[in-house]
């Protein structure tokens, strides 16, 4: 077992009707706000009136428009520039976890003097942030339990994935109603997501009896309870399950003690949706057997078997690299069968950038630490096998 | 699923050698210090000169001799009395459980003008509480990771379990080369707490299979793992699995969501070790599969069924009720084998106050309310069949 520094300060609230507790946490971190937001689907459910309505007395400033896979230009420079202007003092994000990235990037930009890309890519260590209370309206990215975000300068094709403890949200309100009328596609797509961030977790060394099962759950759950979501969009308690779950994902719980894995489905996929924007929950579901079937040998086998057997119930009986096949298929039929497109092609990606793409990534991604180390040949044939 | 608000701010710094990190973190909160500790033991393992020697240049006033079940009078009364002589600003618990239970109790009651057992008994809410790092040398309550403690009050049999969010711990050092020397019996009874938390919190309503999951993987791996403590002290991986999975024990991450469970067997033990001074984690061994057996009924019987099978193994085919009976006596089965006396008579406790005991405990506390409702009465039972 590793050792590990841990903490996660945030505070979940957690339930359906707890915006009404907004004004109070509002107020006791300040009363200039940024109110940041992606598209228009905040006003169709009637949650963006309800803010409004609630922080009567506060003075609120918007930023709107953030769109998936935020990008650096415009969002989080606008933001910055709105936050400097106004003095703000605490960022209320509306949304997803894309909008919540933009804003943890704005919240550390707002209190640096230079260029917000500096604090990003990790040249310059922030000192402060703007303090960030989020409601979240989609389960999937965990990024309102977690430190993390990821950011997309379009006319570099980086995706960077940036942390800081210091952009914790401070408190997150997660009602499962809010999630209702997410789509099917990006239902799909945030069961895909958080189930992958279980899998780059579970795929490593020193893993534990304890750790295992968590992820095991993780993994049970998602698949049973997106699946009610998917076919029952208004069911509350498999919305809540999922949304519950999908906090877990990113914010190392899963994980401590374990060696860090590399994330490498995460480090493949960031280049597919820097160069093409993709959604990422789709890369990610598209990417991951076919990491499976790439990494699977003599020394991952037991790995597999385990996750065959305590996620998809395959028999223990079998031949090892039997349980081993079943489980990486059962991985690609789940994904297949809440309708995910399971070739790039289908979203749009051919084999005309892969070589470029690849090189990409091996330089950017440190994928040679990763649990089984992935040279740019072996990315390659990785991306390949996704078409 | 229910509604909830949950935030756990406590760092754990976990691993060997972690402890050279002290002074650090101890300077970001105060350099005038309460050390408090219990027996000799941190002495034996050199714990207690590594600590001087690191925090060479603080102000230390020490309190030693706290006890397990620890004690109103005279070790929070005089902890409370010397921080307020020595304008102590951080207290530094290194011991187990207890010490820690104690020390939350003593920086609550630094801050408050009155009789801290105010506090306690929770009829004042405090306001303030001193910052509390511990070093903790035993893996069982999860106190390091929780926002609780139990202090009893020897004159009138009361053990009283308090909670204050202001007393999370600000860090946990948790360094599994701590617990090599703890007893076979500690050890034990450590597994025993741990595993008891667990199932306070499994069997209830509202639970889903994201946080059974998890429970479940609690009890494998202290099962497995503390059997391998028991059988090899020096066992670092297996020690340092047991202490990671204490810590999660009362911190609700295990429960998020579910209903309330009113955790009957604390409140069945904690009268047991009020009048006797038994060990704690013993009387919860004692009592819960005498409990499991009491309310064991149609109602409950897919609770038991979903236990048994997942987390004991049993044949699911079976019939309902035969792999309940049987996951009960996998229960008392797996704490005889680890050397917990199994019965009252064992630890000193016949049945002479029984009566007395049972009343204490329905007046007091709320076992009425439980997952399956309590009366003085069938408390009376419980105890009885513990004998």
């Amino acid at each position: 077992m590793q050792n590990f520094d841990y903490q996660t300060p945030t505070r979940l609230i957690f339930g359906k009707g707890v915006i009404e507790k907004l004004p109070g946490v509002m107020a006791s971190v300040g009363r200039k706000v940024l109110l940041t937001y992606g598209g228009g689907s905040i006003k169709k459910i009637g949650l963006y009136q309800k803010v409004l309505e609630l922080l009567k007395g506060f003075e609120i400033v918007e930023l709107s428009g953030i769109q998936p896979n935020p990008k650096y230009d415009p969002s989080v420079l606008e933001g910055v520039r709105l936050c400097k202007a106004h003095g703000i003092e605490v960022i209320l994000s509306v949304g997803g976890g894309s909008v919540l990235d933009c804003s943890k990037a704005i919240a550390a930009g707002a209190c640096y003097e230079g260029d917000p890309w500096d604090l990003i890519t990790r040249k310059v260590r922030a000192k402060a942030a703007l303090p960030i209370v989020d409601i979240l309206t989609l389960a999937a990215t965990g990024s309102e339990y977690d430190q993390y975000g990821v950011i997309s300068r379009t006319e570099t094709n980086d995706k960077v994935s940036y942390g800081d403890p210091l952009v914790y949200p401070h408190t997150s309100f997660l009602d499962p109603t809010y999630t209702f009328s997410v789509s099917k596609k990006q239902t799909a797509a945030g069961i895909a997501d958080a189930m992958n961030h279980t899998i780059e977790q579970y795929f490593t060394e020193d893993t534990t009896l304890l750790n295992d099962g968590f992820c095991e759950s993780m993994l049970r759950s998602l698949m049973v309870n997106g699946r009610k979501c998917l076919d029952h969009p208004e069911d509350y308690t498999a919305r809540a399950e999922m949304m519950l779950a999908c906090t877990y994902g990113c914010n190392g719980i899963l994980a401590l003690g374990n060696t860090y894995s590399g994330w490498p489905c995460h480090g493949i996929e960031h280049a597919l949706s820097a160069y093409y924007d993709i959604t990422h929950g789709e890369g990610l579901a598209i990417i991951t057997p076919r990491w499976m079937n790439h990494i699977l040998s003599e020394r991952t086998l037991d790995r597999f078997v385990k996750y065959g057997i305590n996620v998809f119930g395959i028999d223990a009986s079998l031949d090892k690299w039997e349980i081993a096949r079943k489980a990486i298929d059962a991985t690609y039929g789940f994904f297949e069968s809440i309708g995910i497109p399971m070739h790039l092609r289908e979203v749009g990606i051919d084999e005309s950038r892969i070589g470029e793409m690849a090189h990409h990534i091996a330089v950017n991604e440190g994928l040679e630490n990763a649990y089984v180390p992935l040279s740019e040949k072996d990315i390659h044939e990785i991306l390949t096998a996704s078409l």
